[in-house]
């Protein structure tokens, strides 16, 4: 996707060892016609995959869910990182290491939202070490609903994760900007 | 907003002391349409008073914060529960008694995002205790920015919130739906 590249490229802060800030636009200030392309973008590759669902976690992962809902007219399930005293008692639940706030997170989605017969589509905002997507992928088993795609706004190339979720999950998986990383330390940001 | 209103009457689960589970399709399900529709009511409720941006906590804050920016052309900021190891080293800070989860949450904006000469929209989800907003109001007037209006999605009418809100900033205190509770434990919904 042409435009979230440029707009790394342009408002992105690359701070060395492959990390670039990009809470000027994706996940701390959003960017709302960027996030807006974003979910087209999605709604656009991900059509004939036909889900029933988008599932994301919270909280980053929120704004391209909810654009790629908007744009194909389906619900959105978030997974919580908290248990809300409301939450009915039985939950599906995984565990992922939190990407860039130590420690681990858990998730938590009710049985409520994701029925058997769903067809789920998976949006992140990251797709960098793939743990958090295997956890997500893990709760969409516990549900026995059927995953139809991996979708991920950024994907950092050099780490694995496209291969840790290919080993659970043999069907599309797709990001709109890759950031690959060179031995001197650059960056690369291609679409 | 009457489409809100009737969403709360049929699918909100009313559990008795004035809470009403309404995470089938405001905060653990997103109702996409609904959602959006919510984001259009905010914009034209407040177009008068000319934000140029829009700022909520995360996580159930971001829906209708996110919408309300996509309708309005403006970018959407959200408070941080957690400081990401990627944010820069001054912040603004407040804290706020957690509404569902018990305990007190950190809010964290970075000033990158919220300029002195900004004019400030406040959304969130849910107006109860109202102590939430009061904090986000503290990191406005932190920033110097001026806050121009505050908007809620669904407001619990006898918790005093709007009364907290009213003390600390003199604007348009807006909600999309009312929740009246009865001396019998029964409740209202009205927009």
């Amino acid at each position: 996707m042409e435009a979230l590249v440029q707009k790394i490229k342009s408002a992105g802060t690359y701070v060395g060892g492959g990390i670039v800030k990009v809470d000027s636009f994706l996940n701390h200030q959003i960017d709302s016609e960027l996030m807006l392309g974003i979910g087209s973008a999605f709604a656009e590759f991900f059509a004939a995959t036909e889900p029933t669902v988008i599932l994301t976690a919270e909280s980053s992962g929120i704004p391209p869910a909810l654009m790629t809902g908007v744009k194909m007219g389906l619900p959105v399930v978030y997974a919580r990182k908290k248990e809300p005293l409301t939450m009915s008692k039985k939950v599906y639940y995984a565990e992922a290491p939190s990407r860039t706030k130590g420690g681990n997170v858990p998730l938590i989605v009710s049985p409520d939202y994701l029925p058997s017969d769903a067809r789920v589509l998976l949006i992140d905002d990251f797709l960098a070490t793939g743990l958090t997507a295997v956890a997500m992928i893990d709760i969409v088993r516990q549900s026995g609903a059927k995953l139809v795609g991996v979708g991920c706004v950024v994907e950092k190339t050099f780490e694995d994760g496209r291969d840790q979720i290919a080993q659970v999950f043999d069907g599309p998986i797709h990001s709109l900007a890759k950031i690959s990383l060179h031995e001197d330390d650059s960056i690369t940001v291609t679409s």
